[in-house]
Formats: structure tokens, sequence, C-alpha cells
């Protein structure tokens, strides 16, 4: 029998849940108990664009637990609204302030597990106070947006920052019927992603009316009596009925600093790799750690639902007496621009320079069907190659829905550190409606069967 | 500089022109010919429903070269109508029959390639010199189909076969407003995918009111002043304006049996891995050949346009004078069936046990996309895994277009002998519109990550 301990989990968003749930299954002898500051726990982040385009017609179908079914079903004892505000690793204490009664509980813990997440960076000088400025990370964010379009005459809006949640939420806005202009540092879209396909994304926003304003780097918000009604870039100004600030996220490490746990490079929580923080009683997993990336074998900053989860998982068996490595993470992000969609799998090129590969890229534009099916479209790929080893480092796709099924054969591929060459040699699946006579990855992989 | 040489190509579908071609290309000398008995070179077999559905607006587009163009191109004679009857292994002579001139030509050659393909089987009372009798093997067959239904009021048809043709041909003919029944010699529909898959596409059939009829032993035709009016199948008529035999096909090789060519126990041309017939001045590639079998390691029938294409360029670099070996193949069938997808890759557990293997399964039904996108749906897939050495031995899937991304990946496993295990540790992609947050591939491996 595994003995009694008592695990503390903070954050309820997607690792904490999981976190917790696999704790109390592991070790049904422990008490978990889950505080999350805000008032939802178990919620579909990834999925907020989709209820502000209307796709997903109801904000509560991407809340997945209430805090009382998640008790009645995992058997974890969860709080809202109460915020952890300190660690004593000494006593191993934790300070947490009920928000509701608004009071301060003092709560000992055996295991600690951090799951704070991340936060959206924000521009000092747009303050999400002002009732038409908004950020668009948590729930909360969504469903002030979301109101506020169906409470005002919103008709022309501002993004600022064009990562994926900028990208995601034009669209959406877009299918509201708002007309937008997106404003990014940056030279391109989405400027993680390498130039060739920055460029088609570009072409996708325009095909769709979408204003976009490059390499911005100064933008000033023009507030009239608690309102912004426009924005200021240089001389220019440039009326708006609303700003969504979109420029990416930070880990939330703020419980981190005070106990001086060990934070990496990237500002997120080093932990080992069974997810150990630096204090062997505290455990961290979610958007706050850095992990292995499993291309360069260095620690990165991987923020992913998926990982979350799943590390989420490992962390909360490992709290309650289990022994389980996360396996090094590859990055496989994809995200939705109207009707087409970008997949990009281990390293960009630019990341590949960036951490000292030398490296070979391949890159075709071809269809995704035969050609004379009416519906075949065009889709592009690039493959990017160790030039030691010709291990493939990474591939991006633009293209049809066909891109996830790519990105997913390659990020096999890559955790298999297998060689390019072996995309010129699998037998693909071929069929006119649904797959193309020569696959893409084959010809991005033709270049280097030869070497 | 390679020497003169005089290549002979057999059969201008598929394989014949990518060995002319190749062969052409690879030794510029060489003086190369291509016989076809047909009028049509380089055709597009499995494009051929969409053509019936209208999809493809005219049959000329699924004919990618005509001779003129082939011959310009690619710098080989092409002969349409001439059928090569007899080959002379001694004198190194084929015996052609000039369908134009209706006169006998004799031709010698250094090497000859043989890519005659294969043929359609048919039920011997089932006489397609009867108008409206029909097979869909070729373009001949799909445009004397085409101009039947044109030209004559066809409310009602019989389809005699449930394997890929029967069923694309099923849903062009739905699409032309054709009421369908199928007669099917087995107990389900396409009768060598496993039962689980069967049995959804039977629903699908019955869903777009196709009437299946299973286990029919004997079917006849009711034939009335040259035309089939009815099929009786015991005491029963069924009136139909057509019949459509779709019962599967077998290699073309009458032309090995007068020269006894080795034949292997499928009943295609034995070649070994560089295509060389037993007789060493003779190559065979596409439909008409056996190919190993990457899973068993054995010679099997895989009749497959991308394989025959493949194949064919390398017969005809191979005859040419280069030394090329094919590799084993990796079965990867899909078809559209209205608006859902099967595919099938590598080994099902009918074909594994008839291959002697001890096996597991896992079988799972999940959404294709995180449930609470509206368009999420079903999908179904099934993992074959060796008992002994946990290598994923093939997989069926069965949903919307995503499934030929998992069989793509399934196949690339394969190919690296990976284990099963793996597909629960691969970092898959995810975003609401486009792939699911738990993978079905992660969830069809789990159950070989404890082993």
């Amino acid at each position: 029998m595994k003995r009694p301990v008592k695990i503390i989990v903070v954050g309820g968003n997607a690792a904490g849940p999981a976190a917790a749930a696999k704790a109390k299954r592991f070790n049904p002898n422990a008490e978990v108990i889950l505080y999350e500051g805000n008032e939802f726990i178990s919620t579909g982040t990834c999925e907020m664009p989709y209820v502000l385009s209307g796709e997903i017609e109801n904000i509560n179908k991407i809340i997945y637990f209430n805090p009382s079914t998640f008790q009645r079903e995992k058997n974890v004892k969860v709080f809202i609204k109460h915020f952890v505000e300190e660690i004593d690793t000494k006593k191993k204490i934790i300070i947490v302030k009920d928000l509701i009664e608004n009071k301060i509980i003092k709560q000992d813990y055996d295991k600690l597990i951090l799951c704070t997440g991340s936060k959206a960076k924000t521009l000092p000088d747009f303050d999400t106070h002002i009732k038409n400025i908004f950020n668009l990370k948590n729930v909360n964010d969504l469903r002030r947006l979301d109101e506020y379009i169906r409470l005002n005459k919103v008709g022309k809006a501002a993004i600022i920052g064009s990562g994926f949640i900028g990208l995601e939420a034009t669209e959406a806005l877009v299918k509201r019927n708002i007309k937008l202009k997106i404003f990014e540092k940056e030279a391109k879209p989405f400027p993680i992603a390498d130039k060739e396909f920055s460029d088609e994304i570009q072409n996708i926003l325009t095909q769709n009316r979408v204003e976009f304003f490059s390499n911005i780097e100064e933008i000033e918000p023009v507030i009239t009596e608690d309102k912004l009604v426009a924005v200021r870039i240089g001389e220019k100004f440039i009326e708006t009925d609303l700003v969504l600030m979109t420029i990416g996220f930070e880990p939330e490490n703020f419980l981190t600093q005070s106990v001086k746990l060990e934070i990496g490079k990237s500002g997120a929580i080093k932990v080992d790799q069974y997810l150990k923080t630096s204090d062997r009683f505290i455990f961290a997993a979610g958007d706050n750690v850095e992990v292995l990336n499993a291309v360069t074998d260095k620690p990165d900053y991987i923020p992913l639902a998926t990982h979350a989860y799943s590390l989420g998982r490992i962390a909360g068996e490992n709290a309650a007496g289990g022994n389980v490595k996360y396996d090094p993470i590859i990055n496989n992000i994809s995200v939705k621009i109207f009707n087409k969609y970008f997949v990009q799998v281990g390293l960009t090129s630019g990341e590949a320079t960036k951490s000292g590969f030398e490296f070979e890229t391949s890159f075709i534009k071809t269809k995704n069907l035969v050609d004379v099916m009416p519906e075949s479209e065009f889709v592009i790929g690039k493959l990017v190659v160790d030039k030691q080893n010709k291990r493939i480092l990474g591939a991006s796709f633009f293209g049809g829905r066909e891109v996830s099924g790519y990105a997913d054969l390659i990020s096999a591929l890559i955790k298999l550190k297998a060689p390019a060459s072996i995309l010129s040699k699998i037998n693909y699946n071929y069929t006119p409606p649904l797959s193309p006579f020569v696959n893409i990855l084959s010809l991005l992989g033709k270049k280097f069967t030869q070497l």
C-alpha cells in the first residue's frame, strides 16, 4: 500500500488537473488538493478562437470540468478563486489568498506541483483595464472580448502581434464581420516561420482583406474618456473600435522567484527529466517549465497544450511516488488561417541556425492531389536536414488538411532519428480524391537520396 | 558513353511509359520503342471513377500523353494499336500485330520490358459484348460505360463485386442519379477489409440508399434481344438497366506463357529485385509482376499505380544498363466511399493470419478532432502488431481525410521496423480545426507500451 501523502497542485488549466487526477489515481491514499486563482479549471485554451468565431457556440463547451465534477470524478479537492501567493519551502507551507472570503490560508504539503502556466505579454501602454483593450489568454479574456463585441458596435479592430493567437483571432473576428488591421513588429506575419511560409500567410491575409502593417516598432493607444478610440503610429492616427494584443506569452513563474527555484535561460522553471525542480519536494509541469528539445537536446521553451497535459500526468505520478521520465519534446505546431493550414515541426531553418546546426534544406511547391482532381490545391513544404548526418531536423508545410499528417510523419521520423533519404522510400497512400500520386514528402526527401 | 541498344517496352499504361522514358534518359544512345495494343497510352486508371462521376469533366484529362507528345518529350517511339502477340526469346524477336494496317511486324530487341499490366476478371456468363454489360478497367471501358449512360435512360444499375472499383463506381453512379444494387459473393462489402471496417462501409452504403446483397454465389444475366434486362439470383429476377462487373483483376501475362517465363504463385511474373524475369534479356514491371512484400518478406501481388510507376522506372533503368534494386513494398491502399475514407496499410489481421504471424491487435473508435469542434467526426483505427517482436504489421482506418496521413505514418514505421510502442511517444500536431488533442495513433499504440 502506498503511504498517505499530501499533494498540492497550483494551477487549474491544462497541466494542473492532469497532474492532480494522475497523482490521486497513482496513489489513492494521497490527499490531493488543487488551487486555482481564477474561477475556471480545465479549460480549452486552444479552442478559444473558435468560440470567438461562433463555430463553438457556447463558451461553456470549452470548460471541461467544474470544481465539483472534477472533485467527484477525480477525487481531488478543488479550490477556485484561491490564489497561491507564496511558498515557504522550509516549513513546506503555501500561503493562499481565498478571493471569495478574502482571507489568507496556510496550507502544508508533502509535495507541491507548480502548474502556473504562462501569461500574455502586454505592451505597457495598452492597459487592459481600458474597456476596449484586450488580451486573449484565458476564458475570462475571451468572455470579456466576446461580450464587448456583442454589446457594442464593433466594425473594425486592431490586432497587435501575428503569432498563432493573433492569426486565429483574425479569422474569428473576420467571421464576425469586423474589418481588421494587424500590426506586427517584424517584417512578416507569423515571424517565427521561415520566409517562404510567412509570405504565403501574408497572401492569405490580403486575400481576406485583412490589412497587415509590418515593422511597427512603436504603437500608442489614443484614449478618450476611458476608451481607446485609435492607435497612433508615428504621425498617423488609425481609428479602431478595439485593440487585441496577441504578442505572445511567457512563463508565469512569480511564485518561484520568492523561493529561488532554479530558472532556465528561457525564463521558465528548470526541471529534471522527472519534472522535479531544484527543490526536491516541488515538481512543475506545463507552460511554466523548460523542457528538453528532442532535436537540439537542449533546454527549450515549448509551451503547448498537448505537452502540458502529458507533462502534468508525469509530474502527478512522480509527486505521488512514481518514477517516470518524460521524453524530450519535438515541437509540432499548426495554425488554420482562413481556408489554409500551416504546420511546423522540429526546427525551422531560423531555429537550426540559432542552435548552431550546419544544415541543408529542400523546398517544394506541388499539388496536394493529382492535378486533374478539381479540388486539388497547392501545398508547399520545406525540409531542414542536418548536413553532417543527414538526419531530419524539421519541416514546415502550408496547404490543405493534409499538412497535419505530413507534420506527424516528420515528427515520428525525427523521434526515430531517421535520415532524410527514407522519405523517398516510403510507400505512400494514393487515391485521387484523398492523396497525391507523388507525395510531397517523397519529393522533399529526393534531394538527400544520393548523398 | 553508354553503348547503343534496342529496348522494347510492351504496354503503355502506367509502368510502360515510365520504363520507356527512364530507359531513354538513362541511356540516350538506346533506341526505345513502346507498343500498346489499345489506342491510349499513359492513362490515369485510378482517376476513372471521377470521370464517371463528372468530377473530372473530360475523359481527355486522364490521358496524360498522346503518342506524339510522348515521342517528342521522351524521345521514345510509340506505336498504339500494335498488339504484341508473341515473343521469340531465342531469336530475340517479338511478333507484333499492327491493328491499324492489319499486318504482322517482326521486331528484334536487345532488352524487352513487359508492362502488360492486369486485366479485369469477368463472370463468363456476363459477356461484355452485350451492349449494357461493362467492365471498368481501362479508358475504353470507361468511355463505353459513360456513353451508354448518357445516351440511354439509365435509372438503375447493378454492380457485381464490391472492391475498390465497385465502391468507387457506386459513388460515381449515385452522383449520376442512378439507383444501385451491389451483389457481392462474400458476406460484407470490400471483403479484404477486416470486419470492423466492412461493417462501416456497409453502413455508408445503406445511408446512401445503395442496396447491398451479400453471399451471392450465383448470378445470371437475363438477356433479351442482345440487351441485358435483369439479373437472376435463384428464383428472383431483378431488373436493371446495366450491369457493371468489378470483381477484381489479375495479372495479364498471356505473353509469358508461350515463352515459359517463370510465373509466381500469384499468377504474376516472377522477377528478381532488379525486375529481371527468368530470361535475362527480359524485364517486367507493373501489375503483371509479383513483388516482395516488405512486411512478410515473401512474394506477393500488390497491383497499385504508384508501385507500377516506380517499378517501371527501375525496370527501364536496368534494361538500359543500370543496376537498381527495388525496395520491398508495403501495401498502402485507400478508397473514398461517399463522404468517408478507408485506408489499409501493411497487413490486415486476415492477411497476418494467412501469412502465419502470431499477432495482437488494438482497436479504437474516437473523434478525429477535439469533441467540441462542430465538424469533428468519428474515426476508427485498428493496429496489427507482431506478438513476438511487437513490430507493427499493419493498420486500417475509416474516417475523414486524416486517414491518409495515419496510413502514411504507419507505412513509414513499418519500413523502419519500428515497435508499436513508438506510436504513444510521438509528438503529434494539435490545433482544434485540424488535428485531435489525443491522436488515434497514440491510443492504438498505448496497448503496446507496457509490454
